[in-house]
């Protein structure tokens, strides 16, 4: 295993670091209070599109993209070079857009870039590539465990050039984004189809009738500016073309789009956890009950220590994926793509939480970024899978490594 | 240690349990859709003082009271008696304000009935057993760890026949209550005094010139109706017959009013942990992805199982709090009663979490219960003081009952 | 609940106390000393007798039984007053065969109580009532989960008036007991039967050809005094009298038995978990690394405390299963039974594992009793049946109390 | 960060896998046997030579040490090519020695090699080189905490033109080994000087007159073979040539000699935990109560997953600390020599007591080597210096990382 970081990915990370500093963790304050000021939690505030035209200027803009000749923005990082940037980003829940780097877009624009044609590709790709609109992808659906894909219930049905769609998704990403533009929507066209045949993807522009974004969905009382809906599709009638790939190449798609994301939340959550350890560091220094500081009590110390000691874990379990995803491909890399996924949300959640702790009750409201962090933390517990689908399959991937033939 | 329910007890929690089935959950959906309506989370929805009617019809209100004689409404019931009823009420957020058994109003109606002059007793103590007003206790301030409660810094200083009150509280809950009518203030009236003379508490009449309620702060995101304020108090005059007990008696004041008032979260948490694992019980066994339910499973099981002994255990705990209070006084039971402040919140948080873990993304949302749960456990482990302050007092109790002359 | 202790019990409490520290806990090392002496941990040490004539003067024998008809040295307690006494015995392994109330002969007498002929009574329940001799119970084998009591493949076949034994049995304690005498077995009369009428159970003198202790098993390098047995039957006949209340019975007397034997393991382990936390805090107070005591170290109390909470917390859980079974008997007391079986140990063990980190690497060692106290309440997670099987049981009765009609 | 193995690296771990597989783990029973057929823990048995024959045969001999000048077995390996070696070998506790790289000659050697004057080396390295003799290393007393090293009391006094040593020490590895030749004893020459040059370290050969091993220290109830001593010296003369570098010279000895200990202790530990994963994925196939394998309970697959996923991290993070030993130095290494030193062995204790768990209450016994390697697992969380400790370090380097300048 080789992590050594090229010259261009460590000259990015301090450009990056450097826009972190200089705007994008003084923006947070600003982007709260536009929210504010506009009493609308959805608001696009400005300072989000002073912050990308920065990136843009500054060359930070486009970086999980893996190809390089898909647009001139895009400076086509492998997974190794791109995991330090994510976990930069990661410090503030600002930073992903702001660069353009953000889920779900990002996740869309490598089907796109991947399995689109041509028109989808000029249609949607390039301004989503360009930061011009937003996407969404709507798969999550109520009343199933989605941690079974073959669960999915909305039908896309074909009836002439066009296929109609018939469903209700929820924690469609975005959905609230007033940039919000379209959906990569997965359903089913043949439920009789071979099990991971049944789903196919399609586009669905958002100002297609039919489409009802019926409401945002908060997540421990906070509503995300981008938003989580739940979407009504009712009669949805979009051109066949719209279709990505082709009849019955959903699961395929989902499975490729899958990897990608995880790890890119998982380098995101490490350096959520570092932020939280570094406000946990100095508030452990300036709190004094009793009269001296928190940071010289003993169980304090001790969370600090597991803190580092586990951010190091995650963060080299998180390389290793990355860098077995360049080398091998997704697919062998996948008990560690499963690996990081239940392990980086798990430590981070717990140095928040004790984080929160030294920051007495002022630590649970929006005075600090704790609770918010909390929630995201918690909330990737269960993004993508929850932590026990995962478990079971390292699990059996690790009985197979021991194969015991005359078992009863 | 003899915990067996009263003939009188068992039928007010079998009363209580038929409110709460009747009445109580069902009001949920009610108060969440006028407070909606409303666009007002600290709106007082009307569902609330129809509760309020039906419980006072029923006989259940003022439960917590210990004293019979204060008023015709008090049963005067012992902690034992409470303990269960304070568990049924914290099934629901709901409760304990329809009961007239809330926080911080319990613990200012002790204070007033044990320390308030006839005068302070019929203007406040009297409406609020009444359920016509509301009242806040201002004692948490923000900058100062307030587990070291001489870290006060608001001043009550004596001019002429008046006191004057300068300070910054927060966390101060029922600030933003439309019937709030009083806070009960801690302060410094002679900083120079011992330690524990230091302090003293005062009413502070909400429509008294100088007091602006700044904001609410929210809770992991939510704005709890009643509200936890940040109160400024500038140059605010007040009668010094205002003054409760005494100048210096603040802190004792504090402690007598303290031991209850962790009860009683501690029974309410239990109760709040019970419903948790009935959620969870349910939703494991309405869920079955991959084809069998998560009931099923033995991890969901284990947690099950834990959840059990957890709760059999903290409820135990809990009422041997109550039963050393009711034998030998609040005093003689800190031991018990920082314990089960420790216990019980801890318990409670993980069950939830578990709970939200069976129920999906759907867990972290306004569909169910839940993410408020998890919120309000959480912020127990901080709220009367951190889990670490009383750790530290359990600790040392014990250090000195294994004396060791010729240590080190 | 109402776990009043009588004046006897309280007598016997203070009495016992005193047997503890002016006999038992002075002979630990002199026993350690006796069977170094004897280069044979199986040694019967004679200070063992010496503790057991003083425990019958002072009327501190048989302690455990619940019937008082049955012997003149028995007072007949119930499960309530017997508790406090059991966690008392606990605080020192020589304790429990000091007052004849050690496992499994406590288990045997019951039975032999409930079960024997007047002829069985005659010959083995006096003499071990008396503490004249010592019994073992053979029940669990290797090669097969005794979680499971259907799994036991050891054969009692009829011939004539004789029963025929074979099998192969481990775990058997006091199998290498100089005073044993007999095995009370279980196995299959009628493998064809009924899933719980297939076993039965049959006393088996030691003496009796094809009877054969094949090693002793020690416990993480320990081997116990008593010793557990892997025991061989090859043909072992003994008369067909020697069966217990009858053909097929064997299950239905075990559950009988190990209700109590659970509860009796559970307090002592309550008395075991108390010494480790005493231990650890005289050993904190008296090491001083880095020029301060280490009980003044956060990470220290909080462990302390911990300890205290959980340790309450088990000892009401244990009390409440007593007072279930006192009240309404063993098998309602079912779902608390398995609880304090999995959370008594579980606790303790961690207990022993701070002790052991306060006292540095020779609490790994002979110098202490914590290496022993953790091998012990290590095994106590298996003992009776792993934890796992006891969460089941517990997860599906909670299970039941949310039926949920309609679920898919 | 680069953890290539080199081609040289990976050829040796093949062999040693091996060597392993063919030689060492099958000689695991025949140790055991030959130990119990002398009668005597601490026997040499006769396999061992001839493992060490094997070893040194195949070329896997002295792999630790990283001069390749010093003798013609050693091939001079960096730490990140040592580390997956270390890891193989620690699947087996006889494997360290068959091939050299035990403890604590491994770290005598390398203090003999950077320290010792050529007569020195000629006398006690080569022998060690060689295999033939062992080498204790006496530092840690009884009554002292050891993790404060300026809390040593043993003297070493100059007399003439010899030095005399008194004091007392414990754990002193391979004290009961036959082959013992020579201790290294880190005692104080100066009390008065400063704090970090009061010690000095000196050979001490075992047949000086006043040396006496006390006795072993039992670990759980183990004999380890090559023991654990407690070493009294009493009057020891030895010559003044025998001091190593210098007086005052003993603490900077023990920090060189520290860091390549803690890493290779942690890279067994990574074996240990691989084996113990690996005995519970085979059992848990093996075992079926109630008709199904245990393997397929998913609590158990819960257990196995995140056994992997901790695994993956521990190993991982030995690699970086190992990688940074390499090129920028042990002591820039600190905080990861020290993470790791905390980290390993906590994984691998909860993995072999889950092991356990599932093994039944065979686990606990000689018949499987759960229970050593538990042992083992424990010890390391206190050999080299309590977790605590390491915690404390670590977490005073990370909040010098966040200073805050205006802390009160």
């Amino acid at each position: 295993m080789n992590i050594e970081q090229s010259e261009r990915s460590q000259d990015l990370q301090q450009r990056l670091q450097a826009f972190m500093d200089e705007h994008v963790l003084p923006a947070e304050a600003v982007h709260a209070e536009q929210l504010r000021a506009a009493g609308d939690p959805h608001h696009h505030a400005p300072v989000m599109e002073e912050l990308k035209a920065e990136a843009r200027r500054r060359g930070l803009w486009n970086l999980f993209h893996p190809h390089a000749d898909i647009h001139p923005s895009v400076p086509g990082l492998s997974n190794v070079e791109y995991a330090p940037l994510a976990e930069i980003m990661g410090r503030s829940f600002l930073a992903p857009e702001a660069t353009n780097c953000n889920a779900p877009d990002t996740g869309n624009m490598e089907v796109l870039t991947l399995f689109g044609t041509p028109e989808q590709q000029e249609r949607w790709l390039h301004p989503l590539l360009e930061g011009e609109i937003r996407s969404a992808f709507a798969m999550t659906e109520p009343d199933v465990a989605s941690s079974d894909a073959t669960n999915i219930s909305t039908r896309i049905e074909r009836d002439g050039d066009a296929y109609v769609i018939n469903g209700r998704k929820w924690w469609t990403t975005n959905a609230l984004h007033p940039n919000l533009r379209c959906f990569i929507l997965m359903g089913k066209t043949d439920p009789d189809a071979d099990r991971h045949r049944q789903q196919s993807m399609i586009l669905v522009p958002l100002d297609t009738p039919g489409v009802t974004v019926l409401r945002n969905l908060p997540v421990f009382g906070f509503d995300h500016t981008e938003g989580h809906g739940e979407v009504l599709f009712e009669n949805v009638r979009v051109p066949a073309t719209n279709l990505i790939a082709g009849e019955g190449e959903g699961f395929a798609i989902a499975q490729a789009r899958l990897g990608p994301g995880r790890i890119h939340h998982a380098m995101r959550t490490i350096g959520l956890a570092e932020r939280a350890l570094e406000l946990l560091c100095v508030r452990a220094q300036r709190r004094t009950p009793f009269g001296k500081p928190i940071a010289a009590r003993a169980n304090v110390q001790d969370w600090i220590a597991d803190a580092r000691i586990e951010i190091e874990m995650i963060r080299l379990l998180t390389m290793k994926a990355a860098w077995l995803m360049d080398t091998v491909g997704n697919k062998r890399a996948r008990t560690e793509i499963a690996a990081i996924k239940v392990a980086a949300p798990r430590v981070a959640q717990e140095i928040v939480d004790r984080a929160m702790q030294v920051h007495g009750a002022g630590g649970f409201t929006e005075d600090f970024p704790l609770a918010h962090m909390y929630a995201h933390a918690r909330t990737m517990r269960m993004v993508d899978g929850p932590d026990e689908v995962h478990r079971m399959q390292i699990a059996r991937d690790e009985l197979r490594r021991h194969p015991v033939p005359d078992a009863a």
